[in-house]
């Protein structure tokens, strides 16, 4: 059976970029666009370009350069906004405009000092504005995530009337468990007329580590975009992580559903950002920070010696990465340590394992990683006969 | 209605230090266990003791220290190992064994080569010999997450009958997702008999990046108990981060559970572990990376400004943080700019902040981050009347 494709909606260069600490220049920014193009993402959100005149002209840039993905520009729901996205993304092969507003109680009543129905005229005309310009219209309901269902439907069937393509659910605050935010998905997809001319869009916060989560219950539950980006960068927690929810389609295959990204390209890509943006990627980071496919306790050692599936579900090729790393610590065994002291070429008998083990453990206690330099010095300090040694 | 306690075990110590680069040494680990001690975990697992002399003298010693957690060691299936984890714990207030064997046919053909009726025999006698030891005693069915239900109910069932009071069911991959790892929970619970003499735990890996999820997931369905580490430190990808899932069940308080753990100590101990491990933590890593509460762009900004509840669901005071920073970068919008300029002295009328904003855009779209000295010099420099000024 063919599966169900979900779209790829990168946004490292809108809402990635909105990080303290973290702003790329245009050229910085062009070579990341140009990467995730080659990666395979469906749509490239290349800036807001209202915010300022640095930001219009990298989404200037960006549409001129990309050759496959969908380039686009945020906006509010203001007419401004939507000329100046329309103007930065005019050379894009393929334009899309993302305008929206906030529709839960919370933003209606605080941000926007304004009532349901005003916010509702507001989102329509916004859409039917953005028309005028680009076929391809994306619709934000701002803090979905903590609006009222039955209000959410009644925008989202009166924004698909007004001709949005795409109708992007943001839990914009990063509140939803898994099972509400699929909930919510399932209920548009029930409950919107003419939903099936729009595709449903996740976009998820990760305040409580529950975005990738979340977006995956998403498109269980009928969604068919995810918006994300790379390392999950972002402002406050950050955004879902790309490289995790393509990744959890592509090892789940009875999900029937899949994208069209090159994985192996993802590691790559994910140091690229990490330096140009200059935010670091911790070692812990899923799929790609370093010590992902690293195993330094013993028992895991011996597992993946053994067979890499033992404790391994993604082969590192996949994603890019070289090959699981055995790393000796004073967790090892003794299964790490002769496939290491082979790799440096001794091969141990059992008897001399044992001792040479021993000796290991000392060494391992004292220092907090063992390299093959210091093999080398541990073999010739253990209690065993260095001539008998193949 | 008085909430369903969830009781933390929390494992930096043993999966958590388990990464490469980053060992411990006792003193450190006798800091961290008694600041564990002071947040409230229920369970420390302190080591997994036969492992090296190193590893048994820190169990050894947490074990003397530690005032109000159980404090657990780690052993395999092997008389040796649960000999040594108790003598290791002997001086514990309240001492735990932690014993186990692999249940999947992965684990069971390539790791042991063996069947599933050996393993069954080999995981009650681990049982029982160590209750010889120690009243309290945790088995976990290793690899439980691509283990078969119906098999991994009859082990459940023999070990509690042989004297287990938690059963571990770990994802040892991370290859679970949410409803999956949940529904074998929900399956347990229903078709183990005696399962109501045992607590079921969740131990999560974060391969795929879903630990937090399996484990909230685990919890709805049944369980009592999550294994997790601070800052989701661990082998590969890591643990379930203990700071998520704590406050994730604090603000969803319909979920009717909740957890001993003081989140006051959050932030702090998030940095502490950070710091003694030398293991980074991401900027926007979920409620302790630096950026968790950071407010960059001009929407939130403003409407953070306008009402903290509009884009922040956690009070960062909650988890020790002394407050959300408002960061100006060229994302920023007038009202940010005007919030922190009346910070440092400056009340800028409507047309005054007009003026002094487009200034502004120009200084932030060179700089990466506008800081309290550059916005003396952005009014300094904008086409405003200075004495005019408040």
């Amino acid at each position: 059976m063919a599966k169900d494709k979900v779209h790829i909606f990168d946004t490292t260069l809108r809402d990635g970029e909105q990080v303290p600490g973290c702003k790329l220049d245009t050229s910085q920014k062009l070579i990341i666009a140009e990467r995730l193009d080659e990666l395979g993402v469906d749509v490239i959100e290349a800036g807001f370009p209202i915010s300022s005149p640095g930001d219009f002209a990298s989404v200037s840039e960006i549409a001129k350069l990309v050759r496959n993905a969908t380039v686009c520009g945020l906006t509010r729901s203001v007419e401004k906004d939507i000329e100046v996205a329309a103007e930065a993304i005019k050379h894009a092969r393929r334009p899309r405009i993302h305008t929206g507003i906030g529709t839960s109680d919370s933003h209606i009543t605080h941000k926007f000092k304004s009532n349901r129905e005003d916010i509702l005229e507001r989102a329509i005309a916004a859409v039917k504005y953005a028309k005028r310009f680009v076929e391809d219209v994306e619709f934000y309901a701002e803090d979905a995530g903590r609006t009222d269902n039955d209000y959410l439907a009644r925008v989202c069937e009166a924004v698909i009337k007004a001709g949005a393509t795409v109708l992007n659910i943001p839990d914009t605050t990063g509140y939803c468990l898994p099972e509400e935010y699929g909930a919510k998905m399932k209920y548009l997809k029930e409950n919107v007329s003419g939903i099936d001319k729009a595709i449903l869009s996740c976009h998820c916060h990760n305040d409580l580590g529950l975005a990738t989560a979340n977006s995956i219950s998403g498109v269980i539950n009928g969604a068919r975009q995810i918006e994300c980006t790379i390392n999950g960068i972002g402002e406050r927690a950050g955004n879902t992580s790309l490289e995790e929810v393509v990744m959890i389609m592509r090892q789940h295959p009875y999900l029937n559903l899949d994208t069209g990204i090159n994985s192996k390209l993802l590691f790559d890509t994910s140091q690229m950002v990490s330096q140009k943006m200059g935010m670091p990627v911790q070692p812990n980071k899923a799929i790609v920070g370093t010590n992902a496919f690293a195993h330094s306790s013993g028992i895991h050692q011996d597992g993946v010696i053994k067979n890499r599936e033992t404790y391994e579900i993604i082969d590192p090729a996949d994603v890019g990465v070289s090959e699981s790393s055995i790393v000796l610590t004073a967790r090892s065994g003794r299964a790490a340590l002769a496939f290491r002291a082979k790799n440096v070429g001794y091969e141990l008998t059992k008897l001399q394992l044992d001792a040479v083990y021993q000796n290991f453990l000392k060494f391992a206690d004292r220092k907090k990683e063992i390299l093959d330099k210091d093999i080398h010095e541990i073999i010739e300090t253990s209690a065993i006969d260095l001539k008998s040694l193949a």
